[in-house]
């Protein structure tokens, strides 16, 4: 194998399957990268066995070369070294070349690396997914999925399927849940019309395995394919191939938990609210599980307040657009009511409580495809 | 006490008290930041025993009011909550007032905080520096004595001594040195001629008091006040004290260690030779501390290489400028020889050898206020 590529196109694409790469993996050759040369270009593949990604950079863009000097071949490169190795060569450009005894030689100006590899033959197969259950989506809408719901998931394995992101399609609709059971995140996107007929409900992305992707695409314009069969999901661009195990056993149906009627309403500014909650947190830290209180006032006005004896206490008076319904004094988690601000781009937030003791929901004000869910801890 | 005070001016002063502020002290009181209201302004300290810190908001500066309605007074405040709580206030004022009972009242829009304080009776008495030894010197210059010497005191305790910086100032020239008996860095500056008679020579500052001082004082052209007692050492700045202890003992006499004479002279560009170690110690990083080989060529080619059996071998080559006397094969940190570069800001540097295992002289070319000292690895 021997070719000579572009610095910086390498690096991206080591950058992007080292984010599945582990080193607590028990097949010890999952450790390196596998690196194939063909004559269409390079294809580096990087995998924990639960998520493998492929970075593929073809030999010429538009008339703009990035490989020359092709000889096909492969070898699987420790991912220890060779990172920093390729970030801190010399020059723009760089040769890489291996010979019978799987050593892989690097070349850039005054620098020669000889590094010590291993046989792709022994690097695993990825499965190759055959399947009809593909559509397509915008990276950007992706993204949004992502972020506004893989922050619920639950992070310790007492119910494995909840360490997931649940995505179902229907009726043309794509919905991202995630649920620890302390609380929800929902989010819904139309897809364009293409798609239907297709419809699936029990497909569970495991959290991890969503957060790498979204530090890997781009926030582009730019689409990108989503195949399913029925353990593996595969994320598809260009020149990346993001393929996912995914997660066994039926996610509980969420939608009975959402109160359908609302005894206190509340409509206030979303920045506002999310800093007073952050700082009445501030002493809460160590104090129940980050608990602060919420108690409807008159005139309009929210109190948030927080009290550890050995360290003080702290009130925030809140004045919102409008408080409807009964009065209302109700205690939660701050961390889970910051991350749920968190996420909301639009300036002003509903809120819908249903008594002190009942689950409570927070949507963006007029926009119905974002629904978080929390459930109140009992103080009152 | 009470005050009304601008955020951004209160959170720099905490920003800098902080520094000082250490969780594991043996006196309780010391975690906290001590608070002085006066008819001047407000005055924070932070102290370890080791280094305290005050640093003064005057009320006015040049007709800009920085503190209001002024009640004198002094409270010690919990320093693990009081800079987040300041850093996320909602408004670019707020008022800080106490009780009797020293609970600290910090108000700021519709945010009201409630800390249990401390009496400041109980806070140390910080010492009177009471001293002729004084002398000026530029901020922008002393930081330079710091950053180009601190990197090379020792870190175990075993010398305690040499954890420390030896200042000198003879014929008008300060002198920082640091050595761990590994390597050593030195650096000179003339004073202005303001200071002519002041000698000292076994004064030792704390490595780790000269790298939080170094956070602390901006890169400007304003000037400092230097003052040094027995035991202590006291920056003084318009609106900040910076006091230290000093180490106890006598630093070694470091002049001998020092070679006159030269076998082996290497010219060569600074950053070319620094990224070529850099990348030659990459896979030395679990081999025999970081060892590398620079070995000289023909053709003024010097050869830095490493080997790691288990991973591989690099062979950097770098062009210098001139080669001049014996040809030379010597072994050395990689680490010593990167921090020794790295403060080198000129674009050649002059490298005497005199043989491979007698301590090497790293100089930037044409400035004699820098050296530093390496001692070989024996591998030959």
């Amino acid at each position: 194998m021997k070719f000579i590529i572009q610095r910086d196109l390498l690096l991206e694409s080591i950058q992007h399957v080292m984010k599945a790469i582990s080193s607590r993996v028990t097949i010890p050759i999952l450790t390196g990268i596998k690196i194939e040369a063909t004559e269409e270009g390079i294809k580096l593949t990087g995998s924990d066995s639960d998520v493998s990604i492929e970075s593929f950079i073809p030999k010429e863009v538009d008339g703009i070369v990035n490989v020359e000097q092709i000889e096909p071949g492969q070898v699987v490169v420790q991912s220890k070294y060779f990172p920093d190795i390729i970030r801190k060569l010399p020059l723009k450009t760089l040769e890489i070349n291996t010979d019978e005894q799987f050593q892989v030689n690097i070349i850039s100006g005054g620098s020669e690396f000889h590094l010590n590899g291993q046989d792709a033959m022994e690097y695993p197969q990825l499965p190759v997914l055959h399947t009809d259950n593909s559509f397509e989506i915008k990276n950007d809408l992706l993204k949004e999925l992502i972020k506004q719901t893989v922050f619920a998931v639950s992070t310790v394995e007492t119910r494995p399927i909840l360490t997931g992101v649940n995505m179902r399609l229907e009726d043309n609709l794509l919905n991202f849940v995630a649920t620890d059971s302390h609380r929800l995140a929902s989010r819904k996107i139309p897809l364009s019309t293409e798609n239907e007929g297709l419809s699936f409900k029990e497909v569970v992305i495991p959290g991890k395995s969503l957060v790498e992707l979204n530090k890997i695409i781009d926030d582009s314009e730019e689409s990108m394919s989503i195949s399913v069969t029925e353990n593996q999901i595969l994320f598809q661009t260009k020149n990346l191939n993001f393929l996912s195990r995914l997660l066994e056993g039926n996610y509980p149906e969420t939608s009975r938990l959402i109160p359908e009627q609302s005894k206190t309403t509340v409509l206030t500014q979303t920045k506002a609210l999310l800093q007073a909650i952050d700082r009445a947190s501030l002493l809460a830290k160590e104090n129940r599980n980050n608990v602060v209180k919420l108690e409807t006032k008159g005139n309009n006005q929210l109190q948030i307040s927080s009290n550890t004896p050995e360290v003080g206490q702290v009130t925030e008076e809140v004045t919102t657009e409008s408080i409807d319904g009964e009065d209302l004094k109700i205690s939660f988690s701050a961390k889970y009511m910051i991350d749920a601000l968190k996420i909301i781009q639009e300036d002003y937030v509903k809120i819908d409580f249903t008594g002190a003791m009942r689950p409570f929901i927070i949507k963006p004000h007029e926009n119905d495809q974002i629904l978080q869910l929390i459930l109140p801890v009992r103080t009152y």
